[in-house]
């Protein structure tokens, strides 16, 4: 096995946006779609998020395209609203395309009231949920994005309840943020489990050990082998070091977005009886957000962020590191990087890109 | 050393309310804010939530009073608000109150406008957190708090940043609670570090060990002694067990309630210079309401909630596991239980009360 992550390319990010946006527009979806679809991607791509990036063109996208799951002309529409909610459905469509109408939806309506939040079903894999909440920054928001699902009759990988053998949740990610003033902006995106399923498809893909701490085979047992990790731990791990708060968050996150969405039933409180069988289409999500100056002037929360940030830099350092991180900061500096020296590829994302390059007839020079 | 809580006595659950209640009228405090005060703690009592119940009313809140720091005849006062938010002054005075208050405007809000926010500084501590969600239950919101502190100098016990070796975090906790129709309501009350440190005080108190994976020593070795347990592990523990997302969300918690607030600089823009000095009064919180059916006609939506809750419940176990719980059960079952058996007390809350009725002249009968 190898010990860490080879790259064998590097791409400019616009020459992969204008590639990705194209091949989106090539299977059907419209323009519009396929813009948001490209700009969500290689906002992880850009990041150093590259479980979320361009390498799940065809992993994810492509596929469910290709499977019939995914509608490509699908239309997103708002089945109730009020004046700070809405209740919107993705037309079991790009879910990337879907979550940025949903989050514009929400800043718009904040935009308005002070705050708003929407809540998502019949979508689909939205990417990295850290992009949606990030697009708030710029209108002074704080921004939310939650995206999850919960699997009552059992999913062959996921997250189990505390003290139950059988993964029912997906690794149901939070992501906020908040807007500084010179600092990085300030972005968590976080797995509510130990670690994102897909980082271990990507150690898996690049032939990498997985950590052992951070999941279980069927039968219970540590191992690095990403082909038998299926039960992933909730963050925290088992109940002694506190893995009951991450399944309390998974479930909150999968109730913000499933029940409150009715993405969990589809009948949306048409079919009583549809409770019974757990229907469920597609992902669920959820946003927010919320007018900073609904609370106090804008400057003064960003110095606020600036002086909390800067005091954690400064802060004394554990033995052997040398550097305290906030949340988004790593991939802020990676970002700077990344667009002066074009996105790195593995070989497997490489081969991927190149399948799809040939199949649609979308140039890429790699 | 002993093996687990010994109790020497119970009490009912009124005979409790209608003490503390006294007490808290009888330093001074409004007898409104005293019948607050008195429901926020018994609410945690009866819940077997015992490190933020009765067993606080001496430690915590009379030595605040007695030491000059609280001020008994706070008025909560609204410095900016918009229909979905407001940013409240907590005077100083009682948290318990003070939060009860800043609850009820944020659901008198919602009920008018779908949902709303108020953040508060310039409080003290809140009790147990969960508390002020589950007040949003009974009409049919969800119902959120947090309760944060930065110590950006430090502080002698509490969570360093991921890498950082000096406490500056408290243990920030994050309380939701979602209603439901036949099943116990759903309430997540958790500390965003592996355990809350009154609990490392009650383990101390009652000559309890403490699990050693809750914390650290100054020199940053695991230890089952609560004297030396002063750096606590965020949720999630270190770095490799995904630490840096338990300290995420305490700086989230944080941000909310205090940069939000301006109860971090305390000048609340008006002293420019204050951010240097990272002035600090007291405690600030957060709290939020969210009607239910902004979203979906609420029936619905509890019935999904008592869906999954079964659904979890009917799940496969882990071997030696015969529940599967979900947040907020065990308490709810405990209540019922000590609502019918009385509040029991350990040794040192039993003198603590003594002392506290012969003091203040309230009678007591244990």
């Amino acid at each position: 096995m190898k010990a860490a992550m080879e790259y064998v390319a590097a791409l400019p990010a616009e020459a992969l946006h204008t590639f990705t946006r194209s091949v989106f527009e090539k299977v059907g979806i419209a323009p519009a779609h396929a813009a948001d679809g490209a700009d969500v991607l290689l906002w992880a791509s850009r990041r150093g998020v590259d479980t979320h990036g361009v390498r799940n063109l065809k992993l994810i996208y492509l596929r469910l395209l290709e499977e019939g799951l995914l509608n490509p002309k699908a239309t997103f529409s708002v089945e109730h609203e009020t004046l700070v909610s809405a209740t919107v459905n993705g037309g079991g469509g790009l879910g990337l395309a879907a979550a940025s109408w949903a989050m514009r939806l929400a800043m718009d309506k904040a935009e308005q009231s002070g705050m708003a939040f929407v809540t998502m079903r019949n979508s689909f894999h939205l990417g990295a949920a850290g992009y949606y909440p990030a697009m708030a920054l710029e209108r002074d928001m704080i921004g939310l994005c939650l995206t999850g699902r919960f699997n009552p009759q059992g999913t062959q990988i996921g997250v189990p309840p505390t003290f139950g053998s059988m993964p029912m949740f997906s690794t149901n990610p939070i992501a906020i943020a908040f807007p500084t003033d010179k600092e990085a902006p300030w972005v968590l995106d976080m797995a509510t489990s130990l670690a994102p399923y897909n980082r271990v498809v990507l150690y898996r893909e690049n032939g990498l050990p997985v950590p052992p701490q951070w999941g279980l085979t069927d039968d219970g047992q540590p191992t690095p082998d990403a082909q038998l990790m299926h039960k992933m731990w909730p963050l925290g791990g088992d109940r002694a070091h506190g893995g009951h708060k991450g399944y309390g968050l998974s479930m909150m996150v999968a109730t913000m977005c499933t029940v409150l969405s009715g993405g969990w039933d589809d009948g949306h409180d048409g079919d009583e009886a549809a409770f019974n069988g757990y229907k469920q289409s597609g992902d669920s999500h959820f946003f927010g957000a919320i007018r900073i100056d609904a609370f106090r002037p804008v400057d003064g929360f960003k110095r606020g962020m600036d002086a909390m940030i800067q005091a954690l830099h400064a802060a004394p350092k554990e033995e052997g590191q040398d550097r305290i991180y906030v949340a988004g900061e790593i991939e802020h500096e990676t970002e700077q990087q990344r667009v002066r020296d074009g996105i790195p590829l593995t070989a497997v994302t490489v081969a991927d890109l190149k399948e799809v390059s040939e199949k649609y007839g979308v140039k890429l020079e790699i």
